[in-house]
């Protein structure tokens, strides 16, 4: 028995470092790579991603967990050996049914839509890319069907991402957040916006790049098992749970993109950090769904960072930093500037509390186009009615509009988004469950004094690796199901005192 | 046939990618990988070289071969068929000869004589480790013994890293040339020595990065098809033909190590830059020996970098840009600070005329290694009385004698010096046809045009990829085998004038 499930761990390790190769090529795709390397480069992700699927669906894995399942099943069931043999047959089960020649033909299609997008977006041009997006529907459907029966057909790409979450679910929970949120963003547009010039100064790029390190670091992203690195597109990437590394991007006129975008990051890449390390190698080692990742992610960026606790602590440090840019500015104007709310058109630079109706709109337009209520070429004029009724502006153009992320041009239509709202929700309700385990959690946020609430969330949370589902988590950690309550008090909180709201 | 060869090139190009993924994967080992990441790194790496050898030893990529051989072998045997099939079946055979259990043997073998070597080197410990490189000499024969019969046990092993080259021809062209630079470098050393000095000032980093990087873009290393980053040990490496990475270091008190380093690392950068772009993703998009390789850095680095022509037009601007420092220095006076030659103990830090002696011990060494004439216990005293009769020079230490290189501590005995002297011949030679090519190459290159002698150099040499063996190049290129009347000719010309030699 000892023997199988060391060759079933070897397997799985053989199959995680190929998965770990191949985020090491896209990493490097993504920051140092000559533009002279990007056709081989694609080929030889290709290359890997196969390789990695052939072992995830070598039969004699199958055979392997099959042998070691009754074993695994007469242990405790939270045992190592339990979780790995159930986590890994979900892998298993999970890639075997999807035939290789649709693997094939949708990466085929993918990678041409994706082509075609870069320049039809900036060209404004939905019609361009519009027969192909119907193309990725149908796909999408196609893989869906690859996994019926089903309650509904964006059950199965949902999963993907979050598994478990189910489209009804997300349906009633997000139906409700729009409806407080919505009238929420109007009493907060309808009060005098915050002053942003303090953070539209020149500030040179080390210097932003220095301060926001030295935060990231203090949160507790341990730098002598990661890295950060400059990007277009910030993200965190995995290859081993001691090589976790982070990517931003300065803009030399905006003091706020790289200092959030790195804490941000630092919390995705402490929840990969601080996984039990006896789950190295295998697939437990990884976060458990991509709602719970960003809530990681949020939480140390806005709960933490946009928090006046953190700011009052921490503001004159910046101001050291930032000495002819910021030493006349007070800490309640950064602080307002910082947290600006206001009616706007990308999903990307939204505020805290718009954000989540921008990933509301694009999951419900995932399941009208699954469910073929809308058609792609009625999504432009939809997502323009959408956002004036939800958000009250209107995009003037596609590019602004349905064609911003790149998420549907380079992947499935459907579970593409709900993660990031998941993630808003969580984050507010692991933040309050750690403020009633640590009453005293703005003193220390406002002192310095990181490791509480770090430690909290590794024992609460990013121990756990896969090794429990995002719903176990939030249970086990914050005593109730995920609810909007924590995440709507909390805007209410804020937000009343930022903008003097009855 | 035409799909079969399809295939057979799609079987290829999956064994080059995982080639290039673990390539990548040192080349981020060497240069922005933290710490923390060692552990899995070396386990990933162990899986991606592992499966590039099951891949290339799969019976259905040898079936394959064998159904093209026959139409490849009625096709102009230069063709790209009979080439591509004629280098594939070699490497296939070349890795099926080797039993896995010997490879997975000789890998943990070397793994931990390295390790202990990294301790043992400082410590100047030779017993600790005299065991455990008595062990490789012992796995090395054994590879030998995998290819016999042969001329000499150190052919299979000499033929990994230089295809077609016999220990006989070696050890009676060696002795050639060592015969001539005993007495050429006890008649330079007799004279007066260089000064140094005004390499030996405070040269900041940044700035001598930016000299040598531009020095080698003028050269022709291809920017978009390469980058640099910084590393321990200099080194070049290729993930396609669109992405040849060199690798530096630099010293704020050593203006020649950056320098030359760089030079002489994007010479080789250029070779694999300039390979004929259909080989691509074959096995012919490759150096085809590593002396060949090394007579294309060596080359660039001394005799186009280290030549007086080449200072003649661009020591000014090399003052320029370290005007505090080199702005009174005369031009002779740094012309003779590059070109020092001294009887020294490490091979690495050698200059043109020692360096050849440095190999030649070593590569006399393995061979009698190997033969059983030398004990692994004598090697440290041999060492120094080798080094005494060449050189004139004892190493007080170990570290600084028989421990200095890493090669026998990582690898096979047999095979790992000698394609350095090798390529000083080569360098000579190809110079000397390109010479004779455009006899006024010389003023071209004291003019910063060196796009002559990069042509000739791409179109005799760097276009055949592995299509041509190294001896088939230099034939073809400079008109006779290779000798050592050019690299002799050659020193005797420069180093005769620089130290006024009768």
């Amino acid at each position: 028995m000892d023997a199988t499930f060391d060759e079933l761990r070897a397997r799985l390790a053989e199959h995680n470092d190929l998965q770990a190769a191949a985020a090491l090529l896209r990493w490097d795709q993504a920051t140092y790579m000559p533009e002279g390397g990007a056709a081989a480069r694609g080929r030889q992700l290709a290359t890997l991603d196969r390789l990695a699927h052939d072992k995830l669906t070598d039969p004699a894995l199958a055979r392997l967990l099959d042998r070691v399942t009754p074993a695994a099943e007469r242990e405790d069931e939270a045992s190592f050996a339990a979780r790995l043999v159930r986590v890994a047959r979900r892998d298993v089960e999970r890639a075997s049914r999807v035939p290789g020649a649709f693997v094939a033909a949708f990466a085929a299609h993918r990678a041409e839509l994706y082509e075609r997008w870069t320049k039809a977006r900036p060209a404004n041009d939905f019609a361009a890319i519009a027969p192909l997006l119907a193309r990725t529907v149908e796909l999408s459907r196609q893989y869906a069907g690859c996994f019926a029966p089903y309650d509904h057909v964006a059950d199965p790409l949902i999963d993907l991402m979050d598994p478990g979450v189910r489209a009804a679910g997300l349906r009633a929970l997000f139906a409700e957040l729009r409806a407080q949120l919505v009238p929420l963003v109007e009493a907060i547009t309808a009060a005098p916006p915050a002053d942003v010039a303090c953070l539209r100064q020149d500030f040179p790029e080390a210097d932003q790049l220095a301060f926001a390190t030295a935060i990231a670091t203090k949160f507790g992203y341990d730098g002598a098992r990661g890295r950060q690195d400059l990007t277009h597109h910030p993200f965190m990437t995995k290859f081993s749970l001691g090589d976790v590394r982070i990517t931003t991007r300065v803009y030399r006129d905006d003091l706020s993109a790289a200092l959030f975008a790195t804490l941000h990051e630092a919390g995705h890449a402490m929840y990969e950090q601080n996984i039990d390390p006896a789950f190295e190698a295998t697939p437990l080692a990884e976060g458990t769904s991509a709602g719970l990742h960003e809530s990681q992610s949020r939480l140390w960026e806005n709960q933490v960072g946009r928090s006046l606790a953190f700011w009052r602590g921490h503001y004159g440090a910046l101001q050291a930093a930032f000495p002819a840019q910021l030493g006349d500015v007070p800490l309640d104007t950064f602080y307002r500037a910082i947290n600006r709310v206001q009616r706007s058109l990308i999903r990307t630079a939204a505020d805290e509390v718009t954000y989540s109706l921008h990933v509301i709109l694009r999951f419900d337009f995932e399941v009208d186009l699954l469910e073929g209520k809308l058609a792609v070429a009625d999504l432009p004029e939809a997502w323009r009615a959408r956002m004036q009724a939800d958000l009250g502006v209107r995009p003037a153009t596609d590019a602004d509009g349905c064609m911003q992320d790149v998420h549907w041009y380079d992947g499935f239509v459907g579970g593409a988004f709900q993660s990031y709202a998941l993630g808003n929700l969580m984050s507010a309700q692991f933040f309050d469950a750690a403020l009633r385990a640590h009453p005293d959690l703005p003193d220390q946020i406002e002192a310095g004094e990181f490791g509480p609430l770090r430690r909290w969330l590794g024992a609460n949370v990013h121990v756990h690796g896969r090794a429990r589902s995002a719903d176990e988590i939030v249970l086990a950690a914050t005593g109730r199901p995920l609810s909007t309550a924590p995440y709507l008090d909390y805007l209410r909180a804020k937000y009343g005192a930022l903008y003097a709201l009855r």
